[in-house]
């Protein structure tokens, strides 16, 4: 028997995964911008940025009406409160995703002459590979996919301590200005950032899976998913 | 008539003021650690934190068991939304609160012998009226507070980027080392994090009281509101 409420949250999964999309494009067109040194590409961002603001009040509005029609209980009920708060941190990756090409592109685009470093690179594409994995879980609400997540952050936040010791070496030897060297500290910690809403993300999906709650080591504990 | 989810809406209200109240003690101690250069004073922010984790988790549950059993509409249901929100945003204050202190002990208790710079002190002062201006707005589900909230986040941001500026003269002057000047930095940034999360939670007390969806400029408009 399909219930009224599948097609309901059906369309907020939809327009979840919708949202998700536009999060990977302004993350690769921030990519794109940086390695390109193209301005012109921060317009891109700033579009999927737009877009995921509107989808985010959207969310909100389809919860609401869930909650207040449907009165859902036990997994739906779930359902709701894990999109409510994956919601919030799709919306502030794409804020982040903005931050990370507006220091970018001043970085790159400064008087250093540098092209992106190998680590950056990589860091942008462990990101990427993060979204597209937290969102893979979300879709399929998969435990194990959750876990790859937590763990792939561990690398992200590493990849950040070398690019931000790089950067203070640079500034040392003044290969680089205080200035460049602060905005370049900044493309990395947003970019860390934006790894810790992905794995929160990936922890709402744990939630909504087996009902635990994971948060600070608590439930099946964090520690041991991340192993 | 007394409601048997009045008693509910009211339990939960009071737990997030706990939650609050322990930001609080968190901040207030977490500014008397690098007044007074103390490191003894980490533990108490750490005790604060540990608490507001546990909090978190008792919002999250409470607010599940209303709508499992309560279906609540109308307000109501704004109040556990808006709650839900809320309660994400005073445990990620607990986490920059403690970046804060270590990053601030770190810096104060190095080679630079420094001072707390006034600035820096204005922007402790300034965060902490927040966070008691957003909890006393939010017990009060009082419109007027939150507009004073989204205002002085104004003024937050403008001490952050005269404390970021004062680091870079620092360290381009070699008054400081990169090394401190990038901790300084760190701590002016993580206060400016914490101004975000009590203007997220001023909004979400707005979309409480008024039903409208302030963020991104929409609804009653966050510029307007902000004059």
């Amino acid at each position: 028997m399909v219930r009224h409420i599948d097609s309901e949250i059906q369309m907020i999964k939809e327009t979840v995964l919708k949202m998700g999309g536009c999060v990977e494009k302004a993350l690769e067109g921030a990519r794109q911008a940086l390695l390109s040194e193209d301005p012109r590409l921060l317009k891109t961002v700033q579009e999927q940025e737009d877009q995921i603001n509107v989808l985010e009040m959207k969310v909100d509005e389809l919860c609401m009406q869930l909650l207040a029609k449907q009165s859902p209980v036990a997994k739906d009920l779930r359902f709701v409160i894990a999109v409510t708060k994956i919601n919030t941190d799709l919306e502030r990756m794409g804020d982040q995703t903005l931050n990370t090409v507006r220091y970018g592109l001043e970085f790159f685009t400064s008087e250093t002459k540098e092209r992106v470093p190998a680590d950056l690179k990589k860091m942008f594409d462990e990101v990427i590979e993060m979204v597209r994995m937290g969102l893979d879980a979300f879709s399929r609400v998969d435990v194990e996919s959750c876990k790859k997540v937590l763990h792939k952050d561990d690398e992200v936040d590493a990849l950040k301590n070398k690019l931000v010791q790089m950067a203070q070496d640079k500034m040392e030897s003044k290969a680089w200005t205080i200035d460049s060297g602060i905005r370049f500290i900044m493309i990395a910690k947003n970019l860390e950032r934006l790894a810790d809403h992905v794995t929160n993300v990936a922890e709402d999906v744990i939630f909504l899976a087996t009902g635990k709650d994971i948060r600070h080591g608590q439930g099946a504990g964090s520690e041991s998913l991340k192993a």
